[in-house]
């Protein structure tokens, strides 16, 4: 019996995604699976190089096209490196961010990016997650709480509440558009409270 | 009167393509012009961050496509912050490689890989020269003049005679397929015969 499934978590920062993913690897690992649990940008060793190139210095340096290029090139080289092979060895894999990130922070950036994302996955990673948790907050509270981390690679949360807005609203779109894979999780709840949620719905995906 | 002509050089390691990509751009200031000379990969400070994630280090850390992606995004960021910005001040542009180069190399790789390098360049780069100098030579010689030079990046030509004989009717192939580009330059012969040939198009095309 192979648990090879792929699950992402995805929504604004400060949604606390990055904790829900940390607690389902650890619910996971209880249960007597080994999950591999991985995040982007990076994710392998060759991918955290360029993560250093896009989220280190001055992020201005990179024109939106040549972001989406680097994130790309990061994404694939994760997927072969890291995700393919822990899924061909029947391990659930569990990634805080994968493509979808990439398709709303850069649609929200500017609208006709949203096509070279697109086409730039469709050709280069052509791989869906099984099953994505977007977790839906208010942006306002996620914001402060993004703010508050000062992990040195919040630009976007620089960006103010009216971008993180309209990434929520990217996001709420894509679990709109791909109900066969995701799962909108309301964020404003008790951590323990959103975790049990999640396990269950994880639970189902990898028939436990 | 504009200058902003867009003249590559191209070829195998070895050929004297660097040398004489440097004769031109001296040549051209002999004439009064102000050429920009650069070269690929790199030739602008975000594409010289790429550069060294493909040129040092250990090269098999990243697969042909992620090699693509990056090589697509080094391209896109000189060509925005070092090519335009010249051609639109009225300079002529001389760069020591560009999207040839990728073709003819990823393509002698893997044969299947010639279709992503012209989709990524169709959407990402779009832009092609005005003038391409193909140097053409005897591999074995380009070779061993190559591996004199011990410059640590020299990955391709450690694949020996064989994989520089394709990668030369490569190069063959592209000048055949684009003569209202690529002007096939018989490099064996003395520095200065080519050098005086090719300072002859390059006026041409220039107008002077």
């Amino acid at each position: 019996m192979t648990n090879s499934v792929f699950i992402t978590f995805e929504g604004i920062d400060g949604s606390g995604k990055s904790t829900q993913a940390r607690r389902l690897a650890e619910h996971l690992r209880r249960r007597g699976l080994d999950p591999l649990h991985t995040r982007e940008p990076g994710g392998s060793p060759g991918a955290e190089e360029i993560r250093a190139l896009l989220l280190t210095g001055d992020p201005a340096r990179w024109s939106a096209e040549t972001e989406i290029l680097l994130f790309t090139a990061a994404r694939r080289d994760h997927l072969e490196k890291t995700i393919n092979p822990a899924l061909m060895a029947g391990r659930p894999v569990i990634s805080d961010r994968f493509a979808d990130s990439t398709r709303v922070y850069q649609g929200a950036t500017r609208g006709d990016l949203r096509a070279i994302v697109d086409d730039l996955h469709a050709r280069m990673i052509g791989r869906e997650p099984d099953l994505t948790f977007i977790i839906d907050m208010d942006p306002a509270e996620a914001l402060s709480r993004g703010l508050a981390r000062q992990s040195g690679e919040d630009r976007f949360e620089e960006m103010g509440l009216p971008f993180q807005e309209t990434l929520r609203h990217g996001f709420l779109a894509l679990a709109h558009d791909h109900p066969e894979r995701c799962v909108l999780i309301d964020g404003n709840r008790a951590e323990s409270q959103i975790a049990t949620e999640i396990a269950a719905r994880a639970e189902a995906a990898l028939n436990l």
